[in-house]
């Protein structure tokens, strides 16, 4: 990349509170975030699992992909506008239910949610958000939705789901792919921890969970910690609980995606929790064409993983999905330059899409499909 | 490679009058020119669209084939010469067009047209060039060909078209990947602007474009910017305006290089634009093969992109070229040297395209075809 | 990897009695061991066989397979125990036979045994341990097994076999690939010797090798070593000599394995020695499929190479074998912080086959199979 | 590699008069190379031809092919004797023909015809020895051949052949590949010429050439150097005047090599000049499968290009040829160690490749066919 790096300092610098002229790309907020972002905080939000292969296959799988453009095509009445799981979106670019957002600006996901509503892009608000849920929707004019950890107590969930209900959310997200941390290597060597005063507000309420005691023979992992996690017959228990469309979050496998249609689910993000969890994973776009084979044309499909260009967007859309989140990305132009920093992010976005869009001679969003990318 | 590499310096460096002894490949002019270039101005030469992946693939794909030699043939009747487009060349080599060679040289396109005519090179004068056409004309004794890019307004466009055949050149090339200018972030960072004194001088009685607004769910790439960019129906106007033979730059799509045929022009230049408009398409040396299939051997078919080595023009001609474009190499070659940089240019690709065909035993330019590669 | 890499002081390090906090994975253990290891010893240790080729290829092979993880599976019941050669093991890994442990550390063999047992982890001791075979079983209260060098007296391979049943030993693994030591340009580069102190134990009581002597046409490697090392007909007497099961270590070729399982033998342990003997062989990961289905489900397969995390385990077992060993970071685990290095460094390792199980949704050792890994 | 890089110092070294103990792979001696050898020799010995492609792909064709290797086989009869073209050898390793050896050590050809004496390892001496082809012969108890550039003069031709003859040389190999020196660009950077008093000692009676002059769309190279280079029928006038059986060396395409056998030649030496004259060709290794398949068993073939280890032997015999030749490395050892080195480098190429055969269980030399290779 262009440009100079952006070392660590001592201390992290202030936000910004204008954009720099060499910060042009999405990559360009996160060559800079480090400057702006305590390091264990950075090595806990830059790193993924483990090695990181599944952290770089996200990247490699998406530039292995190639746009074989059309010319000469009449693109005046192009646009970006798209319809996904009802809702009308200005543009197929989500920003993804990220945790803890003040831990790199004061004012977290209300930044955020003001820069997705200048933006009108939509916004999926976290369980672990460190702002509330409700305080979230206040500030958020863009479609707003729920991404739900399901709670062992089921009754602390139902009150979870009945808030967001009640804040306007319209969509439930329910991540499933991160039962546990995974092996974050990366950061527990910068000595990662939550700060004081950053915490999961949402769940202050959380009834204490039951103290367990172990044989010599158990596991913490299996006796422990996965029998506090959802299974699909807690899914199926929460569809009879709410009118909210419900998305699983975090599928990879085919036969887990077509469960989900089964069921009457109203959709999937085909994810690998951005490399974080379990290393060594496929990239959700290399899953993503016989998911969308399996399931038809109308299942709504989204994907997560390494966005970060116009280019990225428009391959996942031709490759089958409906419309793409955009994670880490969202905390690095937050810590650089606060919500204008988000707001240029997703103005970056949204305009190279247009120019991609424009280049390939395919004007609309319904226009992009599996012809405009070279056969491989 | 190998020699030392030339840093920028803080003033660039007056162009040479002899060529130094260790400059002795194309590839040794990109590694001089930045001592030559102002940063910013460099940048935007050697730069490529977004994260450059266009432009290293066109590199890697001519990288990727092999000739498969044939030895104690008999060469001794050997040569370079060809036909292309009805016109005989001295080499199956061409100057593509490269605008504003005045940011590089003060002599600009006119010490290139100087040079090719030297070395007998078919030179394409761009549309905006910074020596005006008439002036670049009768400096050229070589073939000169026109690059159009079609103006908004018909009546303009016709004349620049009326100008061309007034000046003596027998092709037009309207090129057709660039209706934006990209993503170029390289010379976003490194703040490129056009410095004044060097202009389009070919457009100067341009009619002012009208002047444009947005609603707010308009955008300015698609309800702007592409309404003022020729569309086919556009081309098919030309055709009933001039009689020379037109040809179209910067296809990529078999089905448009196929209907191009159709429409009765005259030719097409496979090329991404040297990876600098869209970033993520395939390499033209890697569609070339099923174009040349679909449209059959009579078809004129040129290529650019990447072009630095006899070995490289050797190879196009295999895969389906009739001859190549060299891109950027013209303003390392004007910087370092003026014309006797790009003269030297041009006898060093034409040394090495006799080299390389003497060595693989195809003698004529006929004799190279797929056989001469090694199957994949 | 992040952290800092430890440079070789001087003097090494004497070894550490906590673990630091940033020694969070086996391969940081590789990361600290310099630190701890006389450099010629750690190139020793570290290198491969000439251009270590192989080495490469046994991380690369694991690194190119995917894990396809399924979502919302009940793992509650799960467990990493398993049988392997009717041992019931409490994890699917075995600490190799590494020889010569006194090198890295005072303790030698004893700690490994102290932390194996510790953390109930199949240890195969080596014939060329630098402490005796009685006193590494002394310690050793987890599974053990033996590992033999066949030595050019039958009587004194006899005499070994016997001491090992009569120490408790449960299992023979004859090693069969490094008739000759390979080309070890690495350690011969580094000046690498064993040092005075260290050596053989087992072997004390050895017969003196009968002196030969060579016609000029002669090789001393093959009418000098290789008529020392055991061929298949050996291998065949030693079954008549004892009742302790035999596998056969270093196999990669499938009709090796065949003739193995068709002589009655327990199983193979499919490796390339580490890439220490042979360079340019496939890894073991590469060849275990084609070996699985050629001797069914039922003939003990062990792997070793490259082992390194919690996903190298599940990606080996869903390949085909029932275990697998860690040789390398033994060493350097040992090196580091002696038995409570090897118990954390075992530690690690279950712990993430754990994460990686639940994760990918295969809570029991035999749901890892093919269907678990993404298809090639 | 391990070890350090010796860079090269002001005035080069004089040659070692014992083998440094780090210096124990052939790749060592390129290692120590640069600082023996004058730097604008040591860019022309180790260059390629234009972007050395061709000269990477030589090494990493090799890297890419797997041995797979046979446990407990019996190799106490095993050895590396063999027959090509008639003559039995220690070993299937030649030195090939290496033009001007004093470049690099003051004894040049004689030195390396002593070394290969005592390691009994048959030498081509080259028609550009910078001693006399008579000398060198004087030297060489080992089987010596007689490399050959035909002349554009027949009767020189013929008096060179006659010399040769009359010398004891017992094969003759005509250099068929490079009738052009092919683009140099490494050595011409750094300025390479050929040292006063190395000379061509075997033609200081050529005749003089005519003059030439051309038109000016003539070629210097189609119509000048094509001219006087050899053609299919001056191989056939050839075989009219020898006894001494013809090799050709410098084929790739298999029907040339077809052409040869129906000839009546003897075999070939399949090469790409070690990557120095025509770049982007393939690499021997990945030509030799078919060209073997092309001719049958009988048909001798040769190979050269970045053999270094005895792996690279073992793989050339298996993929079908009956020996190999060593070029550059041979200048290494010369100019590092004089006969001292290239006796070493030849002993360790033989050690290596008897510690292979012993490994992957194939004992003979027959032994040794496509059945050892990972099939791909």
């Amino acid at each position: 990349m262009g440009g100079y790096l952006m070392s660590a300092p001592e201390t992290p610098r202030a936000p910004l509170s204008a954009i720099p002229a060499d910060l042009v790309s999405v990559a360009d907020y996160a060559r800079y975030a480090p400057a702006f972002i305590p390091h264990p905080v950075m090595e806990y939000i830059a790193g993924g699992g483990a090695d990181e292969l599944s952290l770089k296959r996200n990247r490699s799988a998406l530039d292995a992909l190639q746009i074989l453009p059309r010319a000469l095509v009449d693109c005046t009445a192009g646009g970006t506008h798209t319809q996904v799981l009802g809702e009308r979106l200005r543009h197929p670019v989500l920003l993804a239910p990220v945790a803890f957002q003040t831990l790199v600006h004061p004012e977290g996901e209300l930044a955020t949610a003001e820069a997705a509503s200048v933006l009108e892009t939509g916004m999926v608000a976290s369980t672990l958000s460190s702002v509330s849920l409700e305080a979230i929707a206040a500030r958020c004019s863009a479609p707003k939705w729920f991404q739900l950890y399901m709670q062992q107590s089921r009754d602390f969930t139902l009150q979870l789901v009945r808030r967001a209900e009640a804040a306007g959310y319209t969509q439930l997200m329910v991540t499933v792919d991160a039962p546990l941390h995974g092996i974050r290597n990366r950061a527990q060597r910068a000595g990662y921890v939550l700060p004081p005063g950053v915490e999961a507000v949402n769940l202050k309420d959380r009834p204490p969970l039951p103290s367990a005691s172990f044989e010599p023979s158990q596991s913490i992992v299996f006796q422990g910690m996965m029998s506090e996690v959802p299974k699909w017959d807690d899914i199926a228990w929460l569809q009879t609980q709410t009118r909210l469309p419900i998305t699983l979050k975090g599928l990879l496998h085919p036969a887990d995606v077509q469960r989900a249609q089964d069921m009457g689910l109203a959709g999937a993000v085909i994810s690998n929790h951005g490399g974080r969890t379990l290393d060594c994973v496929p990239s959700p776009i290399e899953m993503l064409p016989q998911i969308r084979q399996r399931v038809g044309q109308d299942f709504c499909l989204l994907l997560d993983g390494a966005i970060e260009r116009g280019t990225d967007v428009f391959k996942a859309l031709a490759m089958g999905a409906d419309a793409v989140l955009l994670g880490r990305p969202q905390l690095y132009a937050l810590a650089v330059a606060g919500k204008l920093g988000v707001a240029h992010l997703l103005r970056i976005l949204r305009e190279e899409l247009e120019v991609t869009m424009a280049l390939a001679g395919t004007p609309t969003i319904a226009d992009i499909t599996a012809e405009a990318l070279l056969p491989r």
